[in-house]
């Protein structure tokens, strides 16, 4: 275990949000760009902290594999190669963001595979939304010829939707320890990490993306983290969302809240994995995970903002 | 300096023979099969060394680049950006391939930026190969739609030329000392690492590939390496290569190289950056660096095959 009193461990989760925002396309300069205005306070956080970064990657992983299947003569690389393409894409403009501000802050960026189940349910009941928003002629189109799950996401459109089995061991922790025991910024388990089983024949890659929420709760949960933020586009937590009756939480046990999760409570894909990451954190750990606004990520680590999810 | 008796470091350079064959189209399936024969390998050279990997990636990101230039309505990453996913993808492969052999060795991937001068005269003059090989048509046609600069690989055809700069820092060398330090196998500066240029506002990626061997060298030096091995599709360094006369060299002295290369006997963006990179290990360390056969690799590290390259 690492984290003790003086070299406190702050594991953040960075949502889509973080590097593509609503409207923008992707391009490499928005997400730089996005990236850069939040480097000075992931710089001033690593001041107080040793900070590990972990972040999504479903429109990239969705654009990625979007690309291979518009160039049919060339060699189609699996999804879960194209999850490893987008650990390179995201950790580098991370880096190029964060190292822009001459702080003398070396940032790290580990490639980092996920073991995961091969007989998880998941992969019989794909959740997890990758990819462009479509219409329903297009989503119906391309389930039609291309064989794909698409989940209607309310108010936003069509999606492609693919298996996001449960991580179950990292298989970089050891490296990622190191890493965080010497540096300041350690990039790590991007995009939930790199889907791969266990067989006799050694580890082989699978088409899944793993929830980044949830890998990055294990993660956290590891390195014995002294906080966890998931950093997102709502302000935390609501009851009744998006009825007239909605209300945040400020405050909730982790007990009560995996039984929300349990009951269906929060829609899967999305706050769901969230509050199920922010929880198993609580419980293992005995700490706080809070759960907020992006924009306002220095007060969710000071708790003046966000849900924050306890061991109680 | 780590690179003690004690802890005798071998990088190792893997050319695009390692991933790709003659006849491969390159798809993921050969590029995993084609590592994992090599695996058994690396595994027992990481019993006696601390082995550090790094890898070329010129068929690789040219795909990569060109999978994006054929999903127009889609945002197209810039080639530096390719340079990162190609880092994610090979990284990938190789741990993948190699974590296989449920050895214990856990294989550590650090993403790499390589700092390059903005005035660099080879922005001007492309010479490094990257993506397919076209016919003479295709290549006039890709030269005057794309605007790419194509040149004429004899006897294999013709291909698209990017600049390759030279490498002057390793911006994350700390972290692969470390990185070495601890573990028995590192994949670092893949690709050559991944182009910036150092601007008042920080680290910008251009589009450049900078040469693998170059790079790989600068590092071997660096990490102070007791031995840098060019693991490539010929035997060594050829006198007259092509001609009746053609001899292989099984030593040569790293001036003599230098002198050579800097009178153009070896082809640029092929051996002539092999024969520089190996030339500069040897005089900035004192030690040898062996230019030969990716098959014969354990022959090229005990010294019984391939050039060797000395600091006389």
């Amino acid at each position: 275990m690492v984290g003790d009193d003086k070299d406190k461990i702050l594991v953040i989760a960075l949502g889509g949000n973080a590097l593509i925002r609503k409207g923008q396309k992707g391009t490499f300069k928005e997400q730089l760009e996005n990236i850069k205005r939040l480097s000075p306070i992931l710089v001033r956080l690593a001041r107080s902290y040793k900070v590990v970064i972990t972040h999504g990657n479903g429109p990239q992983v969705g654009l990625l594999y979007l690309q291979q299947e518009l160039a049919p003569d060339l060699p189609k690389m699996p999804l879960h190669a194209c999850v490893a393409m987008s650990q390179g894409l995201i950790g580098y403009i991370i880096q190029q963001a964060v190292s822009s501000l001459d702080t003398g802050i070396e940032v790290t960026a580990l490639l980092t595979r996920v073991v995961v189940d091969p007989n998880d349910p998941a992969f019989n009941n794909p959740t997890k939304p990758i990819g462009p928003y479509y219409n329903e002629r297009e989503a119906k189109r391309l389930s039609v010829e291309k064989g794909w799950k698409m989940a209607y996401i309310p108010g936003k459109g069509w999606r492609r939707v693919v298996p996001s089995p449960k991580p179950l061991k990292i298989l970089e922790f050891d490296s990622i320890m190191e890493a965080v025991r010497l540096e300041k910024l350690v990039i790590a388990v991007g995009g939930g990490g790199i889907p791969v089983v266990e067989t006799r024949r050694g580890y082989v890659g699978v088409d899944a993306v793993v929830d980044k929420d949830l890998a990055s709760s294990l993660l956290a949960s590891e390195l014995n983290a002294s906080k966890f933020i998931i950093a997102t586009d709502v302000e935390g937590v609501y009851l009744d969302y998006g009825k007239p009756t909605a209300r945040l939480l400020r405050e909730i046990c982790a007990r009560k809240a995996l039984k929300l999760v349990a009951q269906g409570y929060f829609p899967p894909g999305s706050m769901g994995p969230k509050v199920e990451a922010a929880a198993k954190f609580a419980m293992k750990t005995g700490r706080t995970a809070t759960i907020g606004l992006l924009e306002s990520l220095e007060r969710l680590v000071d708790g003046s903002s966000g849900t924050v999810i306890k061991n109680c």
